[in-house]
C-alpha cells in the first residue's frame, strides 16, 4: 500500500500523456482517464492541443461494445524526432528515432580514443549531421539530442572520477560542449540508466514496468525502471551495481573503495586474468599487449574459446558470472525485482553463459524467494539499448529546456521552437 | 529528466491532496494546484469533497502578496484517527494518530515469544481496545489499523522465510487475523519500509523527501522514501539490506545465502561473538545463556560495556558498524541517496558508535561523493518510528479496502464507512 501517487510537484500532463499514448498504440479518451488518473476535462484540453500541435490524430473508431464508439488517438509517428547518442571508450552509437521511439536511422562510429574532448565534440557533431541528412528528415522537428555517457556523471560539469579509459573527459562540460556543436537542446544522462529505458521503449521488457537492466560495457552498471519511469537518484548516479562490495577484503578499485563488482567481475578484470595466464592467452588468440587497451575485442575473443570448451576460458567467465549474480541478487533485495534484463556489449556477447548463473543465485537465493521469482532475460538489443533510450529521454520531456546561458544561433528562430521551454 | 510522473493507473488525488495539506500545514487551492499538478478544477472539487466530509478547515487568510488574500487550509487534525502497530519478536509497540500523523497515545507490551499466533491475535485486540479506550477517542472515527512486522511478508500468508524467533509465525495470516480481531481493516507492511515513512511523518528528515532510512531491531532492514512515497518493490519487500553479500565466502545465513550483512554485522552475531569470549561476556554482564534469546538486552550491554570504556566490547561493536557501514554505502550506490537514517531500538541504543563509521565510508567510498556528499543522521523516533509509519500507511490510503471475502460484524454498519472501498 503505497502513498499517494501523482503527487509530484512538476508532473507534465501533457508527456504523461503522449507517453501512455505511445505505450497503447491506440487507446480512447477514455482510456487515457482510466490510465492517467486525470480527470476527463484534464485529458479533453490536453488532446486537443496536441491534436492543434500534429503530435496526436484519430484514426478510427473502437469496435462497439454495445455503446457509442469511441474515437481512437495514436500518435502522429513522424511529426517530431528525436537524437540519441551513446558515447563510450569502445565505441560511439547514435540513433535517429520518431515520436513514438522507432530507430528511422542507425549508425556506429569508433570510440572517443585518446582525442581531446572539443576536437571529438565537433566528429560528433558532424556525424550527427549525417545521421540527420541520410534519413531524409526535417531538422525543425527535432526535440533534441540525448547523450549518454558511463557514470558517474555531473550535469554541468560531465564526467566526475571516469573509469580509466577516459580520464581525460574528466570535468569536460559534455551536455553544452555537444549543444554548442549541433545547435540541439542536450540532456546528458548515465548509459546504464538508458540502456533499461531504451529495453522499456524497445517494448523488450514484456507487461511489467518495474525493472532492472543489468549493463556490462567496459564496466558494469545498472538501470532502474520503476512503474515505466527511469529512477535516476538524486544526481542521475542510481544503479551503480559496479561499485558495490562484494567482498570487504577484497582488491582496490579505481573508484577509491575494495571488493567492487567490477574488480571482480568487470570485462577489464577478466581480460587482465586471461592475458596474465599465457596458455589462455594463447588459445585465445589475444595479441600481445596492445598499445590502448582493447577490453570488448579480447573478452569477445575469451568468450570464443569458451564457447569452443577452452576450460580456462570457462572458469574466468564462470567466475565473473557468480560475482555478477551475487550482485544482481543485491540488486534484486535493495529494489525487490520481478524482472532483470541482461544488456550490453559484453553481455550481449557472453549472456549464454551469464543467463544461467545469475538465473540460478536469484532462484536459490533471492530473499524474497518465497513470496515471487524473478524473471532474468537477455536483451535483444543490448547494443542500441543505450542509444534508444538516449533518444527517448528526449521524447520524455518532449520539449527540452536549454541550459541557462546558452543561446543558439538565430537562424534556428523561424523553425519551430525545439529548444523552448514551454509551461504546462 | 526523468519520464512522464503522475502517469500512474490509479493515483488517488483525494490522498494526494491530504498528503500535501498535511505536509504543509496550511496550504491554498493555489499552492496545491502547484504542488501537485492537478488542474485548478480537479483541486477545486476534492476539496470540497474532503471540507464537505470534515476532514480539512478552511482557517484564515494568508498574508496579502498584493493580490487577493487566499484561503488557507488545513487538516481537521481529529477527525480521523489510525492506529499503529510494530510487531517483534521483543516487543509489540502500539501508536494512536490523528490524520496529520501526531501521536496521541502510545503503549508498549510485551513481545510475542513463543505463545501461538491466534493467543497473540487476541490479545493484540484487547490491547488495541485499551489504546483507544485510553485516548477517549471514537472508534468510528478510526480508518484502519497498520501493522508491521520483520520481513519478508506476504500480503496474504503474512511471513514467508522467517527469522528463527518468529519462526511460529510462518504463513499465520497476520492481516486477517488482526483484522477478524480487532474489526478494523489492517494493512500490512514491512518494519524497516513503515520505520523509513514515520521518520519523514515525524518531520525529521529535513528538508528532502527521497532517503533511506536503515532499521536495525533484531535483523537489519531498510526503508526506501521516494519524493515522500515509500518505494516497496514488486511485492512490499525492498531494502532488504541485511541479506546482500558483503563477502562471497562468508558465513551460511538462516536465508539461504552466505555473508549476508546480519550474520556479519547484526545484534544477533555481536551477541553471539560476545557470548562466545568469556571475558567479555562477564564484563558486560551477560547472563549464562537464556532460556529465550534475548538479543536486545544482550545487546544494550555489550554497548554500556563499550561506551564504559571495554575494549573487547569497542571492538565487536566497531567491526558491525564497519561492516553495516559497507551495506550503507550498497544502498547508497543503488539509490543515489543524499541522505540516510539511522533507526531501529538496536541503533537508538548504539548510534553514536555506528554513525561515525558509516559516515566516514560514505565520505571517502561512495561512489558519486565527486557529485554530491551524504547525510548521516541519528533518528530522533528510533523506538516509535515503525508504529508511527504503520498509521501513516492507513492514513495515506485514507481508506483502507477490506480483504476480498472478510465481512464486518453488522454493528458496524451505522458507523461512519471506514472500511468500505470507495471509487476515485
Amino acid at each position: 500500500m503505497s502513498g499517494p501517487a501523482g503527487a509530484t510537484p512538476h508532473a507534465s500532463s501533457r508527456a504523461a500523456v503522449l507517453d501512455v499514448i505511445r505505450a497503447a498504440g491506440t487507446i480512447s479518451r477514455v482510456g487515457l482517464v482510466k490510465a492517467t488518473g486525470f480527470t476527463g476535462a484534464t485529458i479533453s484540453t490536453v488532446v486537443r492541443r496536441l491534436i492543434d500541435d500534429g503530435l496526436v490524430l484519430e484514426s478510427g473508431r473502437a469496435e462497439s461494445t454495445g455503446g457509442k464508439r469511441r474515437v481512437l488517438l495514436q500518435l502522429n509517428q513522424s511529426s517530431r524526432f528525436a537524437v540519441g547518442v551513446h558515447l563510450d571508450h569502445a565505441g560511439i552509437t547514435y540513433v535517429l528515432t520518431n515520436l513514438g521511439g522507432s530507430v528511422v536511422a542507425r549508425m556506429s562510429r569508433a570510440g572517443v580514443g585518446t582525442d581531446d574532448p572539443p576536437v571529438i565534440m565537433e566528429r560528433m557533431a558532424t556525424e550527427v549531421d549525417a545521421l540527420i541528412d541520410g534519413a531524409g528528415v526535417d531538422r525543425s522537428r527535432i526535440l533534441g539530442l540525448g547523450l549518454v555517457a558511463p557514470g558517474p556523471l555531473n550535469q554541468i560539469s560531465g564526467m566526475r572520477v571516469s573509469p580509466p579509459t577516459m580520464r581525460h573527459w574528466e570535468d569536460y562540460p559534455l551536455a553544452s560542449g555537444l549543444e554548442t556543436a549541433t545547435r540541439l537542446p542536450v540532456v546528458l544522462d548515465n548509459d546504464a540508466t538508458a540502456a533499461a529505458l531504451g529495453e522499456h521503449w524497445s517494448g523488450d521488457v514484456g507487461g511489467t514496468s518495474t525493472f532492472a537492466a543489468i549493463y556490462m560495457g567496459t564496466g558494469i552498471g545498472a538501470g532502474l525502471v520503476v512503474n515505466g519511469i527511469t529512477y535516476r537518484g538524486a544526481s542521475g548516479n542510481a544503479g551503480e551495481i559496479g561499485h558495490i562490495c562484494l567482498d570487504v577484503n577484497g582488491p582496490a578499485c579505481w573508484c577509491g573503495a575494495r571488493g567492487c563488482t567490477e574488480m571482480l567481475a568487470g570485462p577489464g578484470a577478466v581480460v587482465s586474468a586471461a592475458r596474465a595466464d599465457a596458455t589462455l592467452a594463447r588459445s585465445a588468440g589475444l595479441a600481445d599487449a596492445p598499445e590502448r587497451p582493447r577490453w570488448l575485442a579480447d573478452f569477445a575473443a575469451i568468450t570464443r574459446a569458451a564457447l569452443r570448451g577452452d576450460a580456462r576460458a570457462k572458469q574466468l567467465l564462470e567466475s565473473s558470472a557468480r560475482h555478477l549474480a551475487v550482485a544482481a541478487r543485491t540488486l534484486a533485495n535493495v529494489m525487490d525485482l520481478e524482472q532483470l534484463v541482461l544488456t550490453g556489449p559484453s553481455l550481449a556477447i557472453a549472456g549464454s553463459i551469464y543467463l544461467p548463473v545469475v538465473q540460478d543465485e536469484l532462484d536459490r537465493a533471492f530473499f524474497s524467494r518465497a513470496t515471487h521469482s524473478i524473471t532474468v532475460r537477455l536483451s535483444r538489443s543490448a547494443a542500441t539499448a543505450p542509444a534508444i533510450g538516449a533518444a527517448a529521454l528526449v521524447l520524455q520531456s518532449e520539449l527540452v529546456p536549454l541550459r541557462e546561458g546558452l543561446r543558439l544561433p538565430d537562424n534556428l528562430g523561424d523553425a519551430e521552437p525545439t529548444g523552448q521551454p514551454t509551461s504546462r
